[in-house]
């Protein structure tokens, strides 16, 4: 049977946001108000004095490097790590400036593992981070022949008035939305059992996610007021945009175009399932209050296709995607 | 054929150091004068402002996992990813204020993910660290049955005033050693095989990582220049001595005690390779100009069994350890 949502290939997301929760109560002991409230959850920022904090945040690239690996292609899949973690960072405001990788492996094989690392330096370029530590692992009884794991670690700097919260979003407020590469590192599971054996789309699927860091750093420093909101589109697609506040809700009309292989995904799957699991080629969202121009002539200046695709509501936790849904009609998201 | 050194239980540590000095090569780019430089490279210390810097480090357990699970006893294996990067942030003297985990599993196993979650926030207590993210993923495909691998990343806080460079480490100059509690998280590949089916013998070397990071840190907030160097004894076991200081090499003559399972571990292996491979009893050391007295006695306060073991020579990367040789001779070691 071909799988039609994320649970059926696999993945069991409310099995995991459950364990996450009883990890939060687990955890309670520890003193969190040490931290400062970001939006989204993207990173923990975790102040060094009263003017600066660190922003940390982690994350792997799930089951995009078992098709790496199967094609053999695994030049890029470093990108995809320094990406998943370094759009989380420019979430809460922060500058990328420190990156780590933890990489373990059945049995080192040089060709393989000079690869990973060049894309790994190549993201960290891109997201303007420095490369200063990491750890390789051989164990050949956990992972067989060539399988692999990752896992990055990226910390920013970030100052007090460059923090995003989250709570300066409010209704009205323009929604820019700027163009993904294709499925970047989310619902690879999924997609990898849609394509089948079918080595075009598989390739496809491999494009490198983007990392979209130097323009929102670009534009933070010139105007720190001009962003009031961050959405990186990772697992849970659109719906991430409403984990940055609870007193508002979104209407996207004009959507940037959908690239051709979530057309594919899609055939057999309803719309709702699609935005809820793909990025729909957009890989970020930016809200701001006036400042749309600014914002899409930044990330145009760095190569990125960005444009207003619609407005902050008073829908508190809802998001309208217009003209997606059966026979061109709405759908209607919440978190 | 009971393998008698790590590369022959399947580990080529050769290998993995040729492909950590390509990656240098290649990051080299990257402009790493940045960092302030720090002993032994146990963490990255990325300067915050002129005073701070933020001391980094991932590391992962290894295949001690695979000892946890197959005796499903995973509720400590936490603790050790913890200690393995926390004790890492003291040897360039930073004080460990922040913890994330990535935990990958195959099947999320809701009582196997607590435990293995208990003993990070464990972990995280022991070592002054505030749990402050993770990610956990479920990739069927990569990870059989209960199969899961984990890799820490921790963040300390260190002033100028505290770092530890090595370059005050002199000729004359004693040598403190800290007690571990067997194996702690390194030589285990070796180890598991070298203990074949007794689960007595798999149970010892499952007793978690000392975590060593109060002591370290109220040492160094009561005199700052009481540590001149510190050594977190891990793969490669105690050369990592000599990872501090080019300039300087040790002589131990007074050891503490070695723990039984290293004897038994030890009965085909030549001193030399259980030196190298394993911590024999000896988790951290610690260098000093006078201050022995006060780190004993700090250590003492935290539980931990700690004495002077011998001084720091001017035989330069030379490692001498007396009366552990053939016929009680002393061995020699090299960087």
């Amino acid at each position: 049977m071909e799988p039609k949502t994320y649970a059926q290939a696999g993945v069991d997301v409310l099995k995991a946001e459950a364990f996450v929760t009883r990890l939060k109560s687990l955890s309670k002991r520890a003193d969190h108000q040490r931290l400062w409230p970001a939006a989204g959850g993207y990173a923990a920022v975790y102040p060094v004095d009263e003017r600066t904090a660190m922003a940390l945040t982690t994350d792997g690239v799930g089951t995009k490097l078992l098709i790496a690996l199967e094609l053999k292609q695994l030049s890029t899949i470093g990108i995809d790590l320094v990406a998943m973690c370094a759009n989380d960072l420019v979430c809460v405001g922060a500058r990328p400036v420190a990156f780590l990788d933890y990489y373990a492996v059945g049995k080192l094989v040089d060709e393989d593992a000079d690869q990973i690392m060049q894309g790994i330096v190549e993201g960290c370029d891109q997201a303007g981070l420095l490369l200063v530590g990491g750890e390789t692992a051989e164990m050949p009884d956990l992972y067989k022949g060539g399988h692999f794991d990752m896992a990055g670690f990226a910390v920013g700097l970030v100052s007090k008035e460059k923090l995003i919260t989250g709570d300066k979003i409010k209704k009205g407020q323009k929604v820019v939305g700027v163009a993904s590469s294709g499925i970047h590192s989310n619902g690879l599971s999924l997609a990898s059992k849609l394509v089948g054996n079918d080595k075009n789309l598989k390739e496809k699927l491999l494009e490198p996610t983007l990392i979209y860091t130097k323009p929102v750093n670009e534009i933070l420093d010139k105007k720190p007021e001009a962003i009031t909101g961050v959405t990186h589109i990772t697992g849970g697609g659109w719906r991430n945009m409403l984990r940055l506040s609870k007193d508002v809700g979104y209407k996207l009309t004009e959507l940037l175009q959908v690239p051709e292989i979530f057309e594919y995904l899609g055939r057999n799957i309803e719309p709702d399932e699609m935005y809820k699991t793909f990025n729909m080629g957009m890989g970020m969202t930016l809200t701001t209050d006036g400042d749309a121009d600014l914002i899409i002539k930044t990330f145009s200046e760095y190569g990125f296709t960005a444009k207003v695709v619609g407005e902050v509501t008073d829908s508190r936790g809802e998001l309208v995607i217009d003209g997606v849904g059966a026979r061109g009609g709405a759908i209607n998201l919440k978190e």
